[in-house]
């Protein structure tokens, strides 16, 4: 072996369940979880990773397995992983420690996503009252390339990266964690009004030994103490996680916070490619896949660098910087939206809603050019499309924009004389056009009026 | 003249008051405010426009033209400007005005703009409870660049773009504004909770004749009538308007829905640059400029493109494509914000508070290399950052982020071994350093606790 | 006026002849050209420049112009300035002087410019042999998108230039290059020949009191004396000078060698737009316009940043940073050519060979969508394409190639399956598809056989 | 095995030499050397590669490998393929053959590789008279990025390409090539000059037996005809070949013509990462790779897209588009030269020498930060760096650039008042400063005087 050769330090097999692992696989957060592998400071090293579902979905041409997953038992990480500086003194905590990203990819053999909506009785997405269905696509790649026989007629490079990276919570930052939470749910007994519209669903996920894996820890009473303390991994916190920042990608560094000695950095839920927001939800394009990282630590970081906002000096958040190599795209088509939401009603400042006037803007858009709303939904999640908030200021309408990039297209979809396409879609891209598939999503069946 | 000289349309001259100006200038939406010229489709005319404020602030080293500004007579537009078509039929509504922005730039002799916070009792902004003073920050342009010398050690290229253009609104749509704006209003009485803040700023400015500019709408009777029922010009809305994009500039085409005959077209507010976010309200570099546009008629095509969201066909929105000039970076420093507010409370999928969260750690970071916060305050609503919603619905938390461009600055950014320099900051790019300006901040004195 | 606006140092008014501008204008290099302007570091100074040709060539259907150009007089340069520090001190040989391009374009009134081939008995191009007539395409500026009528269906954002700056010679220095090109002149008394075909134009144009314009210099003995050593503009030297290098446009930084007291430095014949290469030699779109410049001294800047090659201290060139505001492209149809030349001949590692071929490939594949390729050629010389040295070492075929931006055709100029497409080319972008001009390119009358 | 991993059609075992691989090699372009393997259009497949040299060169810290290189066995390419359709009918002469990289890399446990000079008396390179000595710099991959132990303080992204890939001749114009490159081995029996230089090594290398592999044809008469026909494979030419076009990387679609039945595509000589000219000669980072690819047939595509040029229909050339996902850098410094050369005399138009000086120019400027001539001569041949012929009429000068990324370095290598750094470099990126390794180049003692 070549002196630079990655240190295969975690390999999954994506033919095992996630508990049969070779390396015991997590889907907590908590100190007291032990790292399954020591790494040191400047060393190239490689982690492979199974899909957030653990391998639930398939690549079939059925949305039954999205309709019915286990939501309980998602995100499997792996790690924690502890590290070490060069002269094996473990990072401790007040440490930054620097990840860099050096390649990920798919995972030899494995080659393949789904992007899905959840069914609104099953966790939803962020347009679950226009979308109440469970839907599939399966993407395949081309090398950089992901295409979809039930999304004909786009191809876009990806843009990898992992949904889910951090360092394990210390014991305190777990506990605030799981307070704040709490009294979310508690407040929210009835619902929360979000732009307008009443959410009943899960405000928040507190610890629950149901699904939980927590990797090496020993069966036994110490098992049953933290799985009722372990947080959940739905969302991004203090320490990195569930983020889904589609930029973390190939050469990108991330300044993670330390809370514990090690750090104990894990890692899991890759994408292929996502779109700012992740607006269904399973949105990205969702995969297996491997990650060759770096990691350094600079000492005492956390003071010098990084200012708590609220009540403890926990209160912080990773930054990063983007790699250089993500792709390049020219021409976007660009969608606004107000806090007005479609029903009309103004609401104030409101940067969610405005963000979703701009999704449902682009989802009836580009309805025209032969596809689905429903297709446009899931392409509008996965693919390399850019969420911003543009104005926040000028009352009572916040302003958010999505822009597209026009070349994922095989049609031209820019406004012209004489209006859209009628007739069939044309499908000329890739060798979908020569698949014996009709080209449409999979939708489980609907047990919603439209 | 060469046959390709734009025709200038609409001058000012920024000596006179916005009431001087040889074509009538206006502050209101309204349908009856009568066109100031007419122009016909595939001209290449030029259209000036005063600064947002009508000439209220001035190049000097206090804010206290910025404590005291008078907001109800502000965002004097150009215009209306009527469109035929080449057999001189006008536009029509239902039709989409495709607006091209060829150029845009500063006015000659008027190289200049600047960048407030508004006191917290007279506007505010996005962080006012945090930055409750009036500040202000000059800004002069050598050419594409905009440096400060009150924010030195920085320096970047402009984007430059109308913060306010759009078509008139019907009547029909004028009422719709009104109505759920008034809504808005009531409900609000007692204030609204916005991410876990409560706002009695004004919720949203109804129609008042105080301080109006109607163009040419004849004083008396009718000026009355129309005063008293047109829109602020304040929000974005469903024509464009104050929607605040950064990135309508050069080589931009924007496609506008036609509400009334002629289209009736106005612009103003032009800024030098502006952060997504535009996040401390006075925020982008405002200035006085000049546009160079061709326009064109898309004969029914709001019917073909714009689905409407909400009980009427006039709930649209503009679209637009991106031009092909925009600043090119390829370094940028990354800071995220999750939806639990700087007390620490949880909120649900709150975009607004991870925006804010973002900003204020981005903030916390730059003040460690020698800048006061109200300074990257500032710098953050006007440098060419990028604000994304990354994550919208991993519950509870959305995740926002806010990209920096790292060229801007004079010193390195990034996080190092051994922490942030200390000591007096370094100021070496541009002429700033030559100048005998002690290089700080203008703030009215603070009538606040810190 | 505001503290920043521009100083305008030189103007010109492009209704009169060169000789009859206000501040004169100068067509060859000398030191003792006296300055017609001093400037002090850090001022932003406004220059205007009339089009290389001085106002022979006109907006019109007709390339008899272009055929009858009277190549003695041109190149008129806007200057000397001389520069000061700030404490008053001229920039000394020895020095470097920053140039910073802040900003530049095309005169208020004046925005239009021309692209041609000269006939090949005057002037001739990199094609001559293939294209021996005079030809011309006028060209017209919508902001910052040029169009042709003579060459319809194109549209491409310019990338604004001059095509000449640079500082004055020393005495010592205009010696070496007027010995260097004198002995050219000689050795090459039969021609030269270069990639296997034999050169008789002027192999360099040596000084000549014919059509020279020296600015301040002071009719009789001292002019004579001037006009018979001052060297003609036509190459780009150690000086800078007609590098037509396409990329010294906004924000970049040259660093010129400076070899006179005050560095007397001088530009024009800028370029709206140039491919790299500048293949028809009248090549880019020529234009009269203005700069916004901003200089600075590097005191003793060539001993430390200039290495002399060759035999005095003087052989040195300058260097330059690009600015950040190119226009941005994602999709290139790139050609190749090899040393070997298009009569099937071998050359040995020729690199003009290799680029010669590369750019007959694309002009005979372009001519394939309904352009001559007369057309052709005039538009790879002053489009945005680049032109690159691929290879150089794999004996005995250099690689060069030819990149063409794929988004300036209205177009799509891809090979696909069913070949190019036939019949009438398409016309569909700008107003060009409105005028009444057949499109066709001026072709001066062809008195050599095809 | 998912439905789209990439079949694996050639692999290789870099621990066997070239002539021991499973699938034969091939180093010879020859229309009866037979397809190793048969691919159909639409299908994803894998190819593996090793490096050019066959694994002569070793990742250890002499350059006595790269002295005594032989170089009569280089170029081992994994091929032919033959291509089908989808009905399984072959690609046929005249029609184009399309290939889309759709990812490629370096091989898992190989991630390394070299650049070297070859000794002035066994193949030289661009600048041998300026650097005489075998030397090597030995690169380490962390993912995306190279690093040298020889060259410290720089660290780039890859741009990965094949430096060989192409289609076989047909016989008719294997002839022709054999024919033109005898003429030009005949016309310089003396020696060629270029650029001044006196050329006296191989002008071209013709067919020999010595060194030749011919993959799959018998040993015997046949061997011998084959061996003594065959084409070496140093230069590109029509079919591609050695083309050494940095941007075949991923994404990039290239268009071949077809000269024989099946088309017979091969390909080899895999880089890391090459700048614009390849310099130094073996001067890319060299390496073993895999290369995954799509490929389609255009039938009857030559006629259609590839003019002739030359006396008969096979003088044409590829072309190709760049893909989607090259390093993005924003800053570039530009080093210009002249076709004036370094002993000041002056040629006429000369792009080879004006890229020569360009380069030099680039050499003498870095070396000023602290690295020796050659290491920036090795750095110039395999760093992103971009040669461009910038202007190539303005007699006597061609003018040529050279542009480098300033990201790359670990220091600012911009001109600054006061000169660049002096003392010892600083080498502070990367792991490299933690080597043990002095950080000098390994050079072969040198037989010349400097």
């Amino acid at each position: 072996m070549a002196p630079n050769t990655p240190t295969p330090l975690i390999s999954v097999d994506v033919a095992k369940k996630p508990w049969e692992q070779e390396k015991p696989l997590h889907n907590r957060w908590h100190p007291d979880i032990p790292p399954v592998e020591t790494v040191k400071e400047g060393t190239l090293f490689r982690v492979e990773t199974i899909d957030w579902t653990g391998g639930q979905i398939k690549d079939d041409d059925s949305s039954e397995d999205i309709k019915k997953v286990d939501l309980s038992q998602v995100h499997y990480l792996s790690g924690p992983i502890r590290v070490h500086d060069q002269e094996d003194n473990p990072a401790l905590p007040g440490d930054i420690l620097v990840v860099e990203i050096c390649n990920l990819g798919a995972l030899p053999g494995d080659e393949w996503g789904f992007t899905g909506t959840f069914d609104r009785d099953n966790g939803g997405g962020f347009l679950t009252d226009h979308f109440p269905e469970a839907t599939k696509a399966v993407w395949h790649f081309d090398g950089i390339y992901a295409h979809s026989r039930h999304i004909p007629g786009v191809r876009f490079p990806g843009l990898i990266h992992p949904g889910l990276i951090g360092t394990a919570p210390s014991k305190e930052l777990l506990d605030i964690w799981n307070t704040r939470e709490k009294a979310l749910v508690d407040e929210g007994e009835n619902g929360i009004t979000l732009g307008g519209v009443l959410h009943t669903r899960p405000l928040a996920n507190l610890p629950t030994p149901t699904g939980a894996c927590l990797g090496k820890v020993e069966k036994g009473a110490e098992w049953d103490r933290v799985a009722g303390e372990a947080a959940r991994t739905v969302p991004g916190r203090e320490n990195g996680g569930n983020c889904d920042i589609k930029n973390l990608s190939r050469g990108c560094k991330v300044y993670f916070p330390v809370f514990v000695e090690g750090a104990n950095l894990s890692m899991g839920d890759m994408h292929f490619s996502q779109g700012d927001g992740e607006v269904s939800f399973c949105g990205a394009i969702e995969m297996s896949g491997f990650l060759e990282l770096k990691v350094s630590i600079l000492r005492g970081g956390m003071a010098q660098y990084l200012t708590p906002m609220g009540p403890t000096k926990l209160h912080v958040m990773p930054l990063f910087e983007i790699g250089p190599l993500e792709p390049r795209f020219s021409e976007w088509l660009v969608f606004e939206g107000i806090s007005v939401d479609e029903t009309g009603r103004q609401h104030f400042l409101d940067a969610s809603v405005a963000y979703k006037r701009a999704v449902l803007n682009c989802i009836e858009y580009l309805a025209k050019f032969g596809y689905t709303k429903a297709q446009i939904y899931l392409l509008l999640s996965c693919c390399p499309c850019e969420g911003r908030i543009s104005g926040i200021v000028d009352a009572p309408n916040a302003c958010a924009t999505l822009a597209i990039p026009i070349a994922i297209f095989d049609q031209d979809i820019r406004p012209k004389a004489g209006g859209p396409p009628v007739g069939p879609r044309l499908i000329t891209r890739g060798d979908v056009a020569k698949s014996t598939y009709d080209g449409s999503l999979p939708v489980f069946k609907n047990p919603y009026p439209e």
